[in-house]
């Protein structure tokens, strides 16, 4: 027997499943919802249900959009001849929110990973071919984590890539802004002494 | 312009506002639930809707309900001669949650506050004299918060409480478990002398 109503307990349960959100944060907001007043609950319910039926994918980049284009490929001011591979949304929404990169991008989906049984195919790389096919690309930036994963997937990108006729280049490992050797891990030592650059 | 879809942009603003909710946290659980797979989306969603409809408040004592009765007021178990008094559910459910106290409860939901127009019938203090007027409550304990309203609300009830032939007490006041003479507050220590009780 829980302490609180059975609905009460039962919006607790789904909240603390969020990510994030404890047991105590999710009985403080559940209560929070309980107590507001006007269509907050409404709302609230009607915004997650309006995600699930809205946003989808886009249709040239695989980015979140709500119909056929995100926002970054329906922009005319980004540069259409830089491309910028990613694994996920959330990485492009890291470099958006960097400010630093101007040009489009590409969303792998994920990553090659043979051990789970995902193939180049079962990511969106037959559709960035494609969007190379028209010829407007001259750059690729390969921007993938430094994982086994995002690294295999990374080579196995530069491989088919190499004879298509674009300028390719990967994003840089090493030091973080803020860090410091002494705490730095042992691979990241290795990638900061074989990215070093000359002065 | 935002970073996301409008749906998601939307989300994301709402819940945004729940408590301890800022707008890192909001992204990350709009995300998770943008990529939930299953059911999820639609039970969270009929939850908070549920607390809407289904959750009030005990008919005796005022305490969140799913029906007429709370889960205390419906407990045989509970003792039925022992009635303490407290501001809101929430300080119910700390009570609750030391396991110190096995009587019933009446939920005032608020304070007596002249200032902002809240006299003692705005709270649920007409019910608990009904409460006490069928004779089955031998004390009562005052549970309310060391503030200036709570003082003046402990202060009403002694009044009114006092010719009614119960028992009546209030919780102390002092130093909390785990605090130090030196770090607290001038109240708190002045109520630590008053309080003190003999050896």
């Amino acid at each position: 027997m829980g302490r609180y109503p059975p609905s009460l307990e039962n919006l607790i349960r789904r909240l603390s499943r969020l990510p994030g959100i404890g047991e105590k944060s999710a009985t403080r907001i559940a209560i929070h919802l309980l107590q507001s007043r006007g269509n907050i609950k409404k709302e609230l319910a009607g915004a997650i249900l309006d995600v699930a039926d809205k946003v989808g994918r886009c249709r040239v980049c695989h980015n979140l959009a709500e119909g056929g284009l995100c926002r970054i490929c329906e922009d005319p001011s980004r540069d259409g001849s830089l491309l910028c591979v990613v694994e996920t949304e959330g990485d492009l929404m890291a470099l958006e929110e960097a400010g630093a990169f101007k040009g489009r991008y590409h969303v792998l989906m994920g990553t090659i990973d043979p051990l789970s049984g995902v193939g180049p195919d079962d990511l969106t790389i037959p559709g960035m071919k494609e969007r190379l096919a028209q010829g407007a690309i001259t750059e690729v930036i390969l921007a993938l984590n430094p994982s086994t994963q995002g690294e295999a997937t990374s080579t196995y990108l530069e491989n088919m890539l190499r004879d298509m006729g674009v300028s390719l280049t990967r994003i840089a490992y090493g030091l973080p802004a803020g860090g410091d050797l002494k705490y730095a891990d042992q691979v990241t030592i290795k990638r900061c002494l074989e990215g070093r650059t000359k002065l």
